[in-house]
């Protein structure tokens, strides 16, 4: 939904480093405010119901377990970092505990830190980062990485049934930028290193990694890689899979290095085996990425289709058969009306905006010349397939709001509204399929719940075989919200399984999809995958029980 | 080197279907014959010596081992599969041994046969396969995968040792293409089609998979998988691992499939995991494909540049900031030499010509509009970067010439000439070094033994952040060519790894590059590697001594 675009730090480049503090998103000066429209659309009862809620139990209140962790284990830890790398502080547990899902912020307002680790531990190097997975093997204690804490599958929340405690490593003091290789193009980053961070560092050497997912605010480059992110601009930059050229992995075990070579003959593609294993092989404490001359020209605008089919056969002709913009991305029909129904709206023609439809935004960035060739090549296939040039308006909005649409979500569950996403990839000849099918099982689950809830949808990412579907979805929060909000997303898991789509296009595994995973990939595959892990760490302490 | 270019069947939608029958290379009809010119170059001493030498031991005559396989293994085979579909017919296990390595050729062509299989074996279905690897693990006779024959690292022949036999599983009879998704633009094809087949079912459907391998001729998709094969039309069509949509693997434990979508977090990309695998997790028995369109238009043209150094420039150039033609070539001086000797050569320009240098082969397929847009902005660049055009002369000499260059070594050996090819592929940064490196190894080696070579070196395929170095040897045969090659290839090999490069760009690991390799990937990586191995195949009978 469309949120204010007037702010300089909306810009990828302006942005400050967050550093996350549970349980609201991103800068505190930055603070989502509920647009009266989107209150009214979504039939929340106003502001006095959102402030009451806002408060719900204060971090600082929130009850914490003792920490078990073995004294033994504490003081190894200790001896190995420094006592101030090593911590039970109240506030550190509660910052690292869990991710930003909405059950996720609903648990912790409602006063449940149950999955906070024992301790929060802070290595300065990689090889600190083997000693902490040497002596949590030998003391049999669970290890969560972190980098930016902005999950929101439960990659953060390992089960810790049968283990001595639980450490989250913060990976956050790792956040050079140790080399770049401007003949290959080629940047080494340290796993800790914040996105927004890295983007500015490669911009003063005159590089962009093009890499921003929606959690740009928070997160970081080693949950970029440990979870295949994508980012907004992957049409054009790529996917942070396919520009991740080696990486170094810390494991109970010891080093393995991976990428001698952009691509090899050499055996299994072993950056695809470490890449996506979201902390349960070990820990990534380096990552060498392609980068690009940072752009010098940007220009992002709208493109109105009658309806989603339309839209995307539009999409489909360009993934398959070029130009390739940098971002582009089509919103259905109802995603579409709530983003054209901020009186803020889309600056777009008005006649074009009346006549509701859906809307694609492409965005071109790189040398001038070339930006425009693009766009005209581009523009010429859009045209053909039926769309009606917005002009730079409806682009321009989006780009400027696209970091902000997080911050909405905390002041929308203020007022009783549940607000949550998810998403999925397929191929193209089952995609209209796939959004019937999970549309279908948002709604009526809701629906049956009393609930009734408006489902968004848009394709943010696409391929020559296939794209990925967006959904998002608001409705009243019923007295158990975290309930409610569980059976809607089995709903959709079955729905995306049944259909025979994949349980996450770039949100990951963690623990809340690992059995739609395991049936994604199936027993022997999981096997295999199973013995990967026992050998890089035969004690089973890598966050476990996510993924695997 | 320049070989005759006038024949329809050098062009990939006309060439026949081949099966190989060793040790000669190719369809029988195109024979290759060595040019005066090119016999001349290498210092042979005319073609009297060749036709001694080219009897050798003729196939028929080569004495072969009994096979070894236990009785109940071969009849619960032959249960299985049909009377028919299992042999141990003299000429079918020498077609089924090794595959064309120059030392391959040269170990058949004097009688020895060593690594031949006991049996061959020609399942008809999945299932089948599956049937097969059962079989074997039970009685603990080794499996070796078989659709085109060509490999050139050893990969057809394992290691023996401990088995009760070694069976080859011909998968020429799973020649189907299974389905089209032309909305998704995939196929799936059976693994055991041939390349050329394949393309002739896909074309027939206005389709093209665009993978022209210089083993074309011969290989099938399975093995194109489990090699990560690069054809010479990767630019344009990508690599073989990266047009995989999904693949079906065989295993002793049962089917493993993966490719649930395009792209996804779900986890390590399997699909990465099993390409490569080189028969050692099981058998591939069906891989789906990205297809494109069947080009309406092609260019190919040549273009000089001044030296290797500045050719590479502009090949970076184009890889990094596009755009990328669908073929893209840079031969150094010693190859372009050697090419322009040729008195039927490049047809280019002669004062171009005259002047030496280093040719460009760049080539455009695709829609006309979009080829001409492509050549104009490619053409800039190359101009840009000092490239001095040739016209489409050489361009078409390369295209139509280019499968016939593996017809060309038998006459050669006949001759009394070693020739032979390895590859390997680096960052751009270091890709000067690797070449000095790699060719100081060779020539320093193959003088020191008294026979002096040719090393040529193209870059057959370029990314964003590096490129292959394709190097051709050629020197006069000494008394025992096979440990002459051994030792240059060894000291080629040493060279590679220090440079920090990969062992194999695209001819991948087999038997011969498998120390290299363990060193390429070090030993936590080749202990998850086996785990997985030990995972899928528990009884270590898939292609064992192959990779792992």
């Amino acid at each position: 939904m469309k949120i204010h675009a007037d702010s300089p730090r909306t810009d990828e480049t302006a942005l400050p480093v967050v550093h996350l503090r549970r349980p609201r998103w991103g800068d505190p000066e930055t603070p989502g405010e509920l647009p009266t429209a989107a209150a009214a659309l979504v039939g929340a009862e106003g502001s006095e119901q959102g402030e009451d809620q806002q408060r719900g139990v204060a971090p600082d209140d929130v009850v914490l377990a003792e920490p078990v962790i073995p004294a033994a284990a504490r003081s190894a830890l200790v001896e190995a970092l420094g006592v101030h790398r090593v911590t039970d502080d109240h506030r550190a547990r509660i910052d690292h505990t869990r991710g930003y899902s909405t059950p996720d912020i609903l648990a912790l307002r409602s006063g449940d830190a149950g999955d906070a680790p024992d301790l929060v531990v802070s290595p300065g190097s990689h090889d600190d980062v083997l000693r902490i997975l040497e002596i949590c093997a030998v003391h049999h204690v669970a290890v969560v990485p972190f980098t930016g804490g902005t999950s929101v599958v439960g990659g953060l929340a390992p089960d810790r049934t049968g283990f001595a405690g639980v450490v989250s490593v913060d990976l956050t003091r790792l956040d050079g930028l140790v080399e770049i290789d401007e003949i290959s193009r080629t940047a080494t980053l340290q796993a800790g290193l914040r996105g927004v961070r890295a983007e500015e560092l490669l911009r003063a050497k005159g590089y962009t990694l093009g890499h921003f997912p929606q959690s740009y605010a928070g997160a970081g480059i080693g949950g970029y890689a440990a979870t295949r992110s994508a980012g907004q601009s992957s049409a054009g930059y790529g996917r942070f899979d396919e520009i991740v050229e080696g990486l170094t992995l810390a494991t109970p075990r010891g080093t393995v290095t991976v990428g001698t070579a952009p691509r090899s003959a050499a055996g299994p593609d072993l950056r695809q085996l470490f890449l996506g294993s979201e902390g349960a092989f070990g820990i990534i404490t380096e990552v060498t990425v392609r980068v690009r001359p940072a752009p010098e020209h940007r220009v992002f605008e709208g493109w109105r289709f009658d309806d989603f089919d339309s839209g995307s056969d539009a999409l489909r002709a360009l993934a398959q058969d070029g130009p390739m913009p940098t971002v582009l991305r089509l919103s259905d029909e109802t995603e579409t009306a709530i983003n054209l129904a901020d009186p803020d709206g889309a600056g777009a023609d008005d006649d074009a905006t009346a006549q509701g439809g859906c809307l694609v935004v492409v965005g071109y960035e790189g040398h001038r010349e070339e930006v425009e060739a693009r766009r005209t090549t581009t523009g010429r296939v859009l045209a053909q397939a039926g769309g009606l040039a917005l002009g730079t308006g409806p682009g321009e909005a989006w780009r400027t709001g696209r970091f902000r649409a997080p911050y909405l979500r905390d002041p929308l569950l203020d007022a009783g509204v549940l607000v949550e996403t998810l998403e999925t990839v397929t191929y193209w000849s089952r995609l209209t399929d796939l959004k019937a099918a999970v549309t279908a099982a948002l709604t009526d689950t809701l629906t049956e719940a009393g609930t009734p809830p408006l489902v968004m949808c848009h394709i943010s990412h696409v391929y020559p075989a296939g794209a990925s579907l967006y959904f998002t979805v608001v409705c009243p929060q019923a007295d158990d919200p975290i309930a409610q909000w569980s059976a809607a997303k089995i709903a959709a898991n079955d729905a995306i399984r049944t259909t025979g789509a994949s349980i996450t296009h770039h949100h990951a595994v963690g623990r809340n999809h690992r059995a739609a995973y395991h049936d994604e990939i199936g027993e022997l595959a999981l096997a295999a995958l199973r013995a990967v892990k026992q050998t890089l760490d035969p004690e089973g302490v890598c966050n476990p029980g996510i993924l695997l």
